[in-house]
């Protein structure tokens, strides 16, 4: 008798998807739970005003029920305009449990631009804080203008915040629109939400605010949202009940998905109009505050604030993440000296925020302080919940090698890569050409395997064909004593085709100094440190453009380089 | 010019899952990167035997081609009997790596019942350490016995341990047994293995040994292990880089998934082929473990360990997770004082382990230390990735209210619940009722929303028709100065129908007193603190039957009360 052939375990394991062992992942649950855990714990402190778990739980509920109630849901797009307030929290998960996707935006962007947002997202409610009222107004108005009779105005509803002013509330007001609390106060506290039928529904939008023309919309999903939510506490080491500092804007992609980790941990949130070393001190102090996210420019302004605003030392170790634009060295020793622990990271509004960190070795403690600060420069490795991450030669699409030297495009694939671009098919096709998420920016793998970004792939200058990284001149150029912020470009040269270009901000005290004089001291100082082709030829002091989220906007002074003329070949 | 109705969200969103932003979860990932990030950190330690991250890997993808070559792949099961080694902890990775499912078989068992799961799980590689090697052989010679000419023998690769004597190997290898590491060899350190195709696809097959008679076949797939390999870390606050010690068996459900949890934090695994309190605190020391976990009754051997097997003060404080039964509070306090922090965390196979924590709060901090325990002993709240938990009541499926008293079930819902029973739609029918997961466990809900374990479903005695919580009982005898373990079973009863019975094992010292008295001193101490029809009528002593991941076999106890003969109506 022949042996029959064994059953494969395809054939018996006929187990399918039932709703007690599957469901949407999404990071609405750990809002759910943390109301569950800790109901009396503080959720949300914004000045005098502080919640509870439970309250803000109740408040998210009621905020989706009375969209809900609007007919605002799966298919709706809630658009809020408004800084680190308690209402920009509750969004996060009010929102999305009504089924409808968030679009933060950029408070510090022009009415023109948010009305082509506000039209491009088709949103259908806009949440705005009291003092942001007239930006609504005023891209509205843009909006009917263009659109005519067929314009169909959204539900406009003003935040009251307790720490402004009441005129602008009161203007609102008496402009019809809905007050948030009021608007809340419809809503049920008990409102049955539910999960996402697929957690491939988007659950947020935003859009870059780039340091190029062109606003993209970038659509994030509730699975990655959940992954995200978890990844940051866990590459983080982020404990259960931790206080967290919003100096990052909520409206920045999402503010890198905290506000849903934070949910993870039951930890406090401590919110933050505006931001300054000021106010970062002292909430530090008076909340016990354990982390915060921050621009690599915030760490600046916190690094060199007058003495007279800053508390120190810290009365305990505050845990910073930065991203962005790699922070120089200099910067970040001198947190760490300060008492900051700082993790550096990067990423893009396209993988949910940070999707690389420089993961910190014991190995280090040991090295020199400037040692320890250049390693820690560096972008690193991936997040926990990013499967994918490569540099890859832009030309042959093969990863390049370990060597420290070689430099290629940074990409990525995996579940913490967004869904694409809204509405913007070429874009799409472009960024996720051959099978990854094409970051644009350029980068080596040292043989450690961690990456270092030399440079944004449009930011390469190339100077007698060879390729100058201007993120290395800048961090040359940010350790003259005079510098504090630096952003070098290429400028049109007769003879080399382009050369650097420094812009610089000097630190107060130099401004007045002889600018000629200082502008060869910086030279002379680059000199020392760098092949001559990659010297600066020119040196142009005043402040530097930046975005919303501050970003240098390097589109504009490459501009001003252009407009400048070319270096002439006499120069030589 | 009617108002043209605005595009919806659906409408415009047409961004589909791409390999650039969609890959199935799997705790395999974690692992490459854990090897990319620290290759040259220790990954596992045996003994002299000490693994870097990058040899673990590798190891890991040469165990998978290995298995690939020989045609194991999606639809295979791999079977492994083993104690905790390093080769247990390879092939968590290596086995799912080539598509298999892993089949960890309790080492406890006898040959016939291991004949039966290695037959109902259809395994078609067998890797057995060398010491359990004639359990293996055996229960092969069953299998062929049972099934004749039809069988097809299963490929046995034997595991040497340089920490054993070497005869069992050597007797392996006579019978033509494959060793593990010249397996190893013929595979490739460079394997390109692919995530699965679908994350619902199994990774993991275990048979609860449970306290009934008949295994039942625990379905787990690669999503539901992913979660569970984030939700340990998060919940237990564990740090990357922490040094686990491994006293809970890895074949006890894959660990309670610490295997793919220490790959996310690039921790450090300590084995133990077998656990005594004298090697536990030996390797505390000598590694400066941070966690373990372990069953009740291994704390109980800490805890009263003689003191030449102890080092204590402990050097650094470790965090201890324990599940099962609720350990009496007696034992949690216990372990508090001596430097161990313990989690008190209960959950089962079905749900990758634990699925439920006693979340510490800060304000229990300046609580009594009896209070802490007692509110520390309550199986608490629901894991991060777990998305539902209640507790019903039998009759109406309804919530029970959160009053402390009222009993019902305890049922979750979610991503952390198995795909099912292998080949047992019966059982999945009963399990999964309702649209929940069914535990067996009754519980009652607190007002914090903590729940609190009183009983096995079947374990709950009914007398005089009021029912009788097994382990409220068992908590009470074992505050008894002379107990060392205890276990409350129902025992026929000529009037009330069931009465409690103790069976108790007595600590060291003890047993020589006489048993009469000491019985009677139980009961006695037992009718200060419960009411009369609690108090145990009859105390037997002796050792008490376990499974062998140490659950007391309560079915056993119940079967030896009933040959007892009922309490005659007499003695009332």
């Amino acid at each position: 008798m022949a042996a029959t052939p064994a059953t494969k375990w395809r054939d018996i394991d006929d187990l399918p998807k039932i709703p007690a062992n599957y469901t949407a992942l999404t990071p609405l649950w750990f809002l759910d739970r943390a109301a569950m855990v800790h109901p009396m714990r503080k959720s949300v402190i914004h000045g005098s005003r502080e919640y509870t778990w439970r309250q803000t739980y109740d408040r998210c509920r009621r905020l989706a029920s009375a969209l809900a109630d609007r007919s605002i849901g799966p298919g709706s797009t809630v658009a809020i305009i408004a800084p680190n307030i308690p209402a920009m929290y509750e969004a996060h998960f009010g929102v999305p449990m009504c089924g409808a996707v968030l679009n933060c935006v950029n408070i510090r962007l022009n009415a023109p631009t948010v009305a082509f947002l506000l039209s491009h997202s088709q949103s259908s409610v806009i949440m705005v804080d009291q003092e942001l009222f007239t930006l609504a107004e005023e891209s509205l108005r843009l909006m009917e203008e263009k659109a005519g009779s067929s314009f169909k105005r959204p539900l406009l509803i003003v935040i009251g915040d307790h720490t402004c002013p009441p005129e602008s509330l009161n203007i609102a007001l008496s402009k019809g629109a809905v007050e948030y609390e009021d608007f809340l106060a419809t809503g049920d506290p008990n409102y049955p939400w539910q999960p996402p039928a697929d957690e491939w529904q988007s659950i947020a939008l935003g859009y870059t605010s780039g340091t190029t023309a062109s606003p993209k919309g970038v659509v994030l999903h509730h699975r990655g949202a959940y992954i995200m939510a978890l990844s940051n506490p866990l590459i983080w080491g982020m404990q259960e009940g931790c206080v967290y500092l919003w100096t990052l804007p909520m409206f920045h992609c999402n503010g890198w998905c905290f506000p849903w980790s934070l949910a993870v941990l039951s930890g406090t949130s401590i919110c933050l109009r505006q931001v300054s070393a000021k106010e970062v001190y002292s909430k530090i102090v008076k909340y016990k505050v354990t982390h915060f996210c921050a621009a690599p420019v915030v760490l600046n302004t916190i690094v060199n604030a007058p003495k007279e605003d800053t508390i120190l030392p810290l009365p305990h170790t505050v845990h910073v993440m930065t991203a962005g634009a790699a922070p120089p060295p200099s910067v970040l020793f001198s947190m760490n000296q300060k008492g900051f622990r700082v993790a550096h990271t990067y990423g893009l509004s396209e993988t949910y925020g940070p999707s690389t960190i420089c993961a910190w070795k014991p190995e280090w403690d040991s090295l020199p302080p400037e040692t320890q600060a250049k390693l820690n420069a560096r972008q690193g490795v991936r997040y926990t919940g990013m499967e994918q991450l490569d540099v890859i030669d832009t030309q042959t699409g093969k990863p390049v090698p370990a060597d420290g030297k070689t430099a290629g495009e940074i990409v990525f694939r995996g579940n913490m890569v967004m869904k694409g671009y809204l509405k913007n098919p070429e874009a799409n096709k472009e960024t996720f050409a051959g099978g990854w998420f094409h970051s644009g920016d350029i980068a080596v793998k040292h043989p450690d395997n961690y990456i270092e970004i030399k440079d944004r792939s449009k930011d390469v200058i190339i100077s007698g064909g060879e390729n100058i990284s201007s993120v290395e001149v800048e961090n040359v150029v940010y350790h003259h004593p005079a510098v504090l912020e630096a952003s070098v470009v290429a400028r049109p040269d007769e003879r080399w085709q382009e050369s650097p270009c420094a812009f610089v901000t000097l630190k107060s005290g130099y401004e007045k100094q002889d600018q000629n004089k200082l502008a060869q001291d910086i030279m002379r100082f680059c000199r020392e440190k760098l092949p001559a082709y990659w010297v600066p030829k020119s040196v142009v002091f005043g402040p530097l453009p930046k975005t919303a989220t501050g970003k240098i906007q390097k589109h504009i002074l490459r501009t001003k380089a252009k407009e400048m003329g070319p270096i002439p070949r006499s120069r030589l």
